[in-house]
């Protein structure tokens, strides 16, 4: 190979560009708060539409698929496997490599939803149309993670795997892996829980200890799953046998009770129409009498948890009558972009109150109210939905257990007042150590 | 079809009868506090001998087999997929859909343990024979479940999973499910965790965790479960293979522990034939000297832990004599259904004194001692019992934090009453709010 | 047969040691602290080489492989089957029960990693040569187990399911389950969760909760296990994978981070060829740029947490300044082999300062901080080291809670001493009903 004199003149130009590797130091945040955080080195493989930068790789070159996979056959000899068995491979011609990562190693790009939807604008189109449902979905999620005030504020380490999740709306591969993307794999349930799992989202628990779930571990290895998603495929359904019917990467259009953080009315117009959808699915297998009867058994669930969850604002609402919550409202340190918060302070108890942005920064009783009504409550709610029995009772104890403490502890708070009237607590929030370290660490 | 004048009257006298569809709102409970609460739809699913009635259908019609499996082919193609598969289906004649609902569609039956006792006389007479020998028993489950007196006390919304998991004693398709209703599907640990997982019976952690359930999770997806649980067939025992040996539907004459939740003698004479039993089960494997070895530790274990337990339940009963239990018995609000409570209140520490019936309803650290003692007691026992190495430190390491909250729980309330007699406690229980929101919403 | 004379008198001779059957009640435990704890019958299948004594069995003779086999086929059928299928049994001439438990009915003895070794020589050096990483090593588990006051301090039955895990170090069949020892089995990560499961080494969630762990639970089941671990073999990595890649029986030199729980300078000259061996294995798979930038991830959420963990720390060392943790180190009963601490009494807030000697008999808030040092941050570090995005969240979220609970503990603390300086706390751990029942059971 011969250097031409302009090769050099472009090589010494491009070289500020060349040396520079990944993500530079000084990279923003986007979105409502972008300015009040930065993003950290993986955010490109998390949202790669917005942070992907093509690295100075040691390899130079522009190659096609049989090149790269020659190579690779040796250095990641995995990944060609599975490109291999893949329909991507089988396509003719075969959607090698170039397709999604381009030709030319020294630009190599990561596919995002909007490039795999270059061959599938079905899948893109109706992921996509969640955005209409609102939250939650998966096509909002990434936003919602990262215009959210708390991940903002937050030591950027601490909420750094919140982004692996909510990620799934900026790339594919969250839940069909890399390289097969085999639809027969995303059909089963652990495609979903690596993020549908724990407490925010304890989805994991309950399937698997629903009698749906039961049977799919006891049989689900031997059944054939390049089967599509369709009425009498499968002996019990799945995550997205349910919530992805017939492959609709649409999942928002039967969303009721909307992780059950808030109360809604199951009776509106809008909610009988997705009910129905909901028993249309059940009639796949049961009667829909049976489904009818369920869904009349969750109802009654919902409106006596909302009533326990009500009784107990109230107790904190009541003390925050009598003044008795430290830090106030507007005692607190505001969050950095909330200048609103600062002339207007907002109490933050429950969900129209407060919401995720309570995540911390409140009270001792206000964060178990919070504990209560996010994780008790949507566990209670993701237990029931499912036929999760064991999941149920073990959050309506749970429910039972919160209810208990805060009433102890409001009690404490009373009597503490009649007591010693003259003890500031405010030190703890407004000075002390804990406000100092978040403050200090933020 | 002709209608006769007699058809016609016949018609309009069960008229009432056949408008009526499903459970009516002014169904009654039953068992010993009956009277105090009201099954909701789905008790009909739980219970059917007791609850079902059969709903006016759409579909009018007597059927043969032939004809049922005709139409619900498209319907419901699952479970007739399911069916055809089943060794209901290969016998002659088949045992087909009639059979076990009824040939008209307007009386369709759910089927009960009497009603599969026809064909399988054998384990229905296994799983009644279980009640000579107590609770805990599947054959018992739910009148357990609807007679204990916090079941009826609470929102019925609240405690509807209950009877999700006790309904085991009112049919059969809690292990067996529908409609293949295949031996080798019962025979696998998963038949049992739905009901036997959570906080109460963490019987999924105690296996799974264990060094048997370990070889299963390996290797389980391919060994023959068409075998009988026997001697031999099995690299490693399942649930069932231990507590239903040969397929005995009759759990309860090993019973020597009864959930870790009450002491007992393991040298009575009975105790000794039950762990015999055990030993004679572990000895198809393992040398019998081992399993008295394990045994031998196990009572170790439990000695231990009713010391802790004892220990603590004695700061509990001198908190009691020196009045600083609150509320105190007397000042409770007691059951609906416990007139001799009101005039001689019942303190609830402990087994003998508490038991279930102390589900709620107590002061705060006679709660904490009650979870201490059933939760974490249970955890430990089933821990060491299935030989869940984990499991059983970590609840062991529970039981010290508990025993170290209640004594520093009880330390405070000691404390509270020296510097503060006239600190007025008694608004939280008797006025305050958690009793005016318990009270409310009953 | 006939018995000369000789055979009477060699007979009597040896009586006392014929019917003595097991470990004697009198045996003394090993290491450090040994003269204060006894080891339980069980402790002979923990630690062989040191227990196991050979039982006088009621099978009298010397037997050769195929008459054991003969006999057991009926006895216990289905470790024979094992064996068979091993290859052990294909091995010419056959590995058989004799090599490894001796010929003599009454001598039967247990293999060890010694005896193991005399054919797997490479593997028990490998095993070996962990012991210069230092601690966590699976070589120096059990005399970590054994040799930790708290082990010895505590009664035995509470801490025997310690020995459990901790015997890795002591035979194989921790890891190789009895009798096939066939490595297909060992390479599934279930060989190693019975032990990496629950609180102190909850791997389990970390690896089945992770990208990796979600594929092997879909497709685990179809791969060919008689493989051995290396690039391009298995789709995703299991647990031996990275950590025992090629079979290297030596686990030890990655280890950066130790669990998570002592704060390290991942640039250490040492570090730094860790990372690089770390880096390698990824490769096979990814980019080493992708693992780079997942390392700086782990660097920077690791700096973050243990900022955190310091902020609390200070918490405590100000209420140890100002006198108001209660016990005092001075006041603390010492463990009864800590003759140096009854002169010089330390504190115990820390890493440095605690560590695993302070599992309990510390005030509440100092445990308060153990849990969340150990048992929380450890959580953090094992999700965001294996990629389990979930669990990372939930411990960050209950690291979170840790600092709240603890903030507002000594805040109670600080204004309990300003309105009641007279209240005298000390009698809950110096006389009180905690320390005594301890010192009661001890």
């Amino acid at each position: 190979m011969r250097i031409s004199y302009l090769q050099v003149v472009v090589w010494l130009l491009c070289w500020p560009w060349l040396a520079w590797s990944g993500l530079p130091e000084t990279a923003q945040g986007v979105g409502e708060n972008g300015e009040h955080w930065q993003p950290d080195p993986m955010h490109e493989y998390w949202d790669p539409a917005t942070y992907h930068r093509p690295e100075r790789e040691r390899m130079l070159g522009v190659f096609k698929e049989e090149e790269c996979t020659e190579c690779h056959r040796g250095v990641t000899p995995g990944i060609v496997k599975d490109w291999r068995a893949s329909r991507h491979a089988q396509a003719v011609p075969p959607v090698g490599c170039p397709a999604c990562h381009g030709e030319d190693h020294q630009k190599l790009t990561f596919p995002t939803p909007q490039s795999c939807g270059n061959c599938h604008p079905q899948r893109l189109a109706q992921m996509e149309e969640e955005k209409k449902f609102g939250f939650p979905s998966h096509a909002l999620a990434m936003e919602r993670a990262v215009d959210s005030k708390h991940f903002a504020d937050k030591p950027k380490a601490e909420v750094a795997a919140c982004l692996q999740c909510h990620s799934v709306a900026s790339k594919c591969d969250s839940c069909h892996t890399r390289h097969r993307f085999d639809p027969a794999e995303a059909r089963r349930p652990e495609a979903c829980l690596t993020c549908h799992s724990g407490p925010p989202h304890p989805d994991d628990l309950a399937y698997f200890s629903s009698p749906h779930g039961q049977l799919y571990q006891k049989e689900g290895a031997t059944w054939d799953w390049s089967k599509p998603l369709r009425k009498g495929n499968y002996p019990t359904p799945t995550c997205a046998y349910c919530h992805m019917k017939e492959g609709n990467h649409q999942v928002a259009d039967k969303a009721v009770w909307k992780f059950g953080i808030r109360e809604v009315n199951p009776k509106t117009a809008e909610n009988e129409i997705k009910r129905k959808r909901w028993r249309e699915i059940c009639a796949d297998c049961h009667p829909e009498e049976t489904a009818r009867g369920f869904f009349r058994e969750l109802d009654a669930e919902r409106q006596s948890t909302w009533k326990q969850l009500y009784g107990v604002e109230k107790i904190l609402k009541s003390l925050r009558s009598d003044s008795l919550l430290s830090p106030a409202a507007a005692e607190r340190p505001p969050y950095p972009m909330d200048w609103l918060a600062r002339l207007l302070p907002r109490e933050r108890i429950g969900f129209y109150e407060g919401q995720a942005s309570a995540f911390y920064n409140v009270s001792a009783i206000e964060r178990d109210y919070f504990d209560m009504w996010y994780f008790t409550n949507l566990g209670a709610y993701k237990g029931m939905a499912h036929g999760a029995k064991e999941m149920t009772q073990h959050f309506h104890k749970q429910l039972d257990d919160n209810a208990r403490a805060i009433a102890t502890t409001a009690e404490e708070l009373r009597n503490r007042e009649k007591t010693s009237k003259k003890i500031d607590l405010k030190p703890l929030w407004l000075e002390g150590e804990y406000t100092r370290f978040n403050r200090d660490h933020n």
